[in-house]
């Protein structure tokens, strides 16, 4: 059965290539995805893709996804750093979750030093620009695979 | 005229009896709507139900319910530590509200132990499982029971 | 074998009916252990009454109960901020203790917010005037009836 | 061509004229709405207006807004005290945005004193009722005009 | 009819003279109440004298005194800096009380620099040995004149 | 009878146009001044000009002014940060005071985000240049228009 | 040779009377300063008197006393919560100081709850209006007495 | 003459072997002070048992025995964390204290890391159960020996 | 030119394989380097290893690569939570450096969740074992392959 | 099998004797070691003694010591409260380490008051000079002897 | 050319020689001024004097001394640890500034550990006595010469 | 005899010239050596140098200097601001140490504000670049000097 992974974007990231291009780049989210799905296939995976500002929503997606996908790579932006509703929603699912972000998160402002999701996640991944993306597919599929052992 | 209670359930709660049975037990939100208005109409009293995961559209539901109903049982769940658009909309309704948590907030992490709504609510009521949500139905009773002597 | 519940009331609680009515009401703690008792007798369960200014007495009320009672309504008053001791105590003994205060202390000074013992207790009612104590009389005797299914 | 600026309403402010009256006035959001209309034409300008109380929702409609408008006044209320997206959302649009308050938040609960998104704004109004919003837009013609020299 | 004071001393105090004499003097606290009479008959008034080490005896004597006496003279020691319980016993009865310390409190540890029952007194007064007891009577028996005009 | 305003500049705003330009602008005190002027001729008003580096002289214009004047706009630049008195002379006299700031100061170091004097103004304008004087003009106008119907 | 002590009141208190009636009082500070001189005189000594509400006038005010006068009444006002540099001045000269304040600091903002002037006086006097004055005056002589023992 | 130590135990010692036997073993207080008898016996030296849940009664505890006993072993239990009064009081009396846990504190709550009492005495013993009383005695024994020197 | 890069194993992870094995899993430092050795093979590179449990040779290990090595990935362990001069020593050097931790430094103690060095690497990668370091491996080998384009 | 413990003695002990004999004595370190070596031989236990100023020497022998010895006295001087280096390598091996300081901690500046590696060792004994170092053998043996049982 | 120098003392410095002369030496501040002039003269350089109490006042001085002087060395006592005016004037003017201290700062209270001023100075020179002025001099006369290279 | 004075620098001052020459300019710390050498020899006195990365080294640096040198010239670099151990090193030796740095540590990060090591200091100079050393070595010739008086 294939391994499906889905790809949650949070807050402004639908803004990809456009938003500080400084500290984003350049690529666009549908980019991105392109990019991502290539690289799943590579891997015989399968990619699921959500992005929403809706803090709530982002909730509603962890859940819906409980049942449906392997693992979960949550770029949750700005949210990362005060949101314990997407913190409790990761804790509330059965599925192991990659925190995920494009910018050294530790090289800005002091308020996003600390992440209140990660502590109910498998593991983070900060800094490598869209190739966190990818680094957090293979960590995932590394991590189902040595669970499967 | 027959008194009405809102009852409001925020993020997570809509995964009862499924998340983290340790800390919610088994009872699933359906269940504990059936419980509660078993409670409700041995108390002669009608409840509504509301469930979101969505802080703006609990704000909503607040708002809306202010013309509509006398009281307001509300586990605002995460929201209760860092929402102040949830305590703003609390207090610019002229209807009581009851901060209720099903387990013991004061006995888990650190930053559950504040609650940012609680300034506006009547009373709060948190750690009895879902026992928690009838005392509060009956706490909301009296208080308006003697409000109106 | 009847249920008996320890109601044990903190510093300057027997001023009830006198202190600051504005926050306490009217009601004598005469007044409210009569109306306690009443309340308990509908329930079939019989209450004992302890008052202590001294904190030292109240850990001595909590260790004795040990063995007497089947739970115990704390209105630690003033201690619930700082008595470690009595937080020990509750820990100490192995009998349910709700953590009870008539006023809303999450509206009131900031150190008032947090409480040192709740981490101990099952759970806290706050805010519902005596109706306080009569919801953790309640929600006592459910905590007991669930535990013995 | 015609400056347009967008008016944001965050939450709890489509109560304006109905919540906490003492803070905010009895004038409500058409009464606003319409006034500032007025105001705007006098000024030549054009209004656009738009109301949340969805954090995500106020994100998107910036986002929106920056291929649409001159400027935005925006009156985040409550999540310009916690709302990182917001700001990120702000820094994310070429658009200049004026943090704007009816009240005085220095005035207010300790927690209201700093706002996460004003570091990019271009500046802050607050205390004036309703008639800060006017001084916003005044504000952020002049800016334009100064910019545009 | 004859103004009655309480002159009430906390921990500590009962070895005065001999306690930290560089601090406190070498005077003993008998000698303190034998000339803190003196100073009262000269004024025409007559005090009462209580030392308990017991945070809940202290209680217990402010709310005893509530209609015996017209004013109270309060040196509770290590008390002032944690004592919660005495801040509401202070603030529970109807009677002017001001906080006393013979050592200057601001010239000590850290700990020593807050009083929390120093909102809930009339005025302070520290520093000046066994004379801040004379300046706090004089202080009450003018802020009773003065209430009496 | 013409309704008069103070325009108050604190320290280190007499060196305005050569100090740090691209915080600041080119524009000298005089220049402000004399644009502050044709402003208030516009709307019918009459400008007052105090200027001072002393936090003491400030309180002292404050005081004078408050039989004489109908308003006041204060940049009170550094002291805003930690001038209680500027805060206690603003209590002081029954004259009401727009806090402005030419900078955006939540832009800058934290320790100049926080206001003392802002709870004692009626409100706040920060970041729009020398702009935010006439914008503060125009408030306080309003604001004793509306007073005054 | 004829005791001599400077009363000294810092920024804000020549609105005595005026300013904030309800916390400070109807007296103006000519009739304070008749009181005082009236209670000095009935004492043998004299008083000498100044009041500026510039820091650094306050500072030479203690330095030009240090050869002139046997001890000092500080009504620093604000500047005692954080004026490091009048706390130096009082370490630097060889007279004593008593803090004096009207208001009970202690009830006021927590900000007016540490005094940075306090370690370098020999004492306190708060909350008794203008008795305060004369209650420090008092306790001044006594020391000077004590000390000449 | 013999020498004599005290060993005082503070808050629910009087519960240890019932108490949290996790933490604190299954030896009783009786066992205990048998155990100690017998260390002391050993070592020719008497021993004085009290244990007290009263804060204040621990305080009078060490006043009494400032002339009767040659050093004092004191697991003050809970209090060791926020009790001035029995810091002040082992300040005040001149015979040598050891500080003494049962249980690691470090290893505990973060509010068990700081002992308010420690500064007052010789030094502090923590974590090796009722052994930890046996080296605090000998401990103190090593103390007064090597001071008779 | 074959690409190198430097694996540098920071305070106790020589006892990799024997040390909280729960935490940081059987496979032994050895047998990670040989893993590390394959991975980096399979992506011809290579690799170069050191372990030291020095602070000062770990930074001597940095300074000396600098002009050896084309990346470095860094597991500093604890110093990576208090070590400046680490930090120091990454910002001294012109080598990209991947901060890696084997375990999810988010869910352990909170002196854990700040990295005073991350602000100078490239990105962080944590918690996903040994896989970690291969993760950290293809993250630099991305960053420079992307960095030569 | 004989028993063995290892004596560590961090930064600056080197120099005991010299070092600020008001706070540690005139006792050398050897001394020290001849007079624990005999304390040791009158137990039938066998010392090995290593001293080190660097950090990471102190983590080696930590290591080195996990086959060898049966316990650890360990005083690591000033690394006590900051080295989480130190901490690890103590949570890395499985022998009991005594926390032990010759100077009482808690009574020296408040950066000594608290201990990070504490929450690894079995306990702490800190106060009683040389002696410390006794006691923490002889509560190291107690310990081994009690494990054994 | 003359390089001139302005030699800035803050508040309390006027009474350098009789202050607290165990912190700052006999020395008067004309004696430190006549010296200062001579090292000056050594060095072909002219100094010039202020000293003030007012902070204002020292910012005026920085401001008039912009176009006169070429770098200063300033003292300013307490106002270093609270003046944001004077970082401010230190920012306005574009001339080098040299923080100096006689004591040494970082030996004494916990509050004059962190300077103010000292982001906008070159750097600062603190604990030599009247020689840190000497030094100062020398730091700031190297300094124009590199600069002028 | 000649005086001979140690400069010992600390972590990442090897790379001096290479490192960040933005703040640290370009010359190496062998030019450094080399210069300082020239300075000493223009005051007859000889110097030492010592360089380290670790920071055990630098406590023995210090230690062995203690009777070999009249005084030391300390730029600890990063370890400043956490090294306690280098800190008790200063305080165990007796000879005067002057921490000095290239850098203005008050413009940098905050972390760098705060010096562990300076209250052992006799004074600090910070901020000069390399002619912190020249400083430093002349302050440290001063200081004997004045000592030998």
């Amino acid at each position: 059965m294939t391994t499906t992974v889905l790809v949650v974007n949070g807050p402004n990231l639908n803004l990809l290539g456009e938003r500080e291009p400084e500290v984003y780049g350049s690529e666009t989210l549908a980019d991105l995805v392109a990019d991502l799905d290539r690289h799943a296939t590579d891997r015989g995976v399968v990619l699921r893709h959500v992005q929403s500002n809706v803090e709530g929503e982002l909730v509603d997606t962890l859940h819906a996804a409980r049942h449906e996908v392997d693992g979960i790579v949550l770029n949750a932006g700005a949210y990362s750093h005060y949101s314990i509703a997407l913190r409790d929603a990761i804790a509330a699912i059965d599925v192991p979750v990659v925190e995920t972000h494009m910018s050294n998160v530790l090289a800005r402002d002091q308020f996003r030093h600390e992440s209140v999701i990660g502590a109910e996640c498998i593991g983070v991944i900060a800094g490598f620009g869209t190739d966190s993306y990818r680094l957090a597919i293979d960590a995932l599929l590394n991590h189902l695979a040595s669970r499967d052992l």
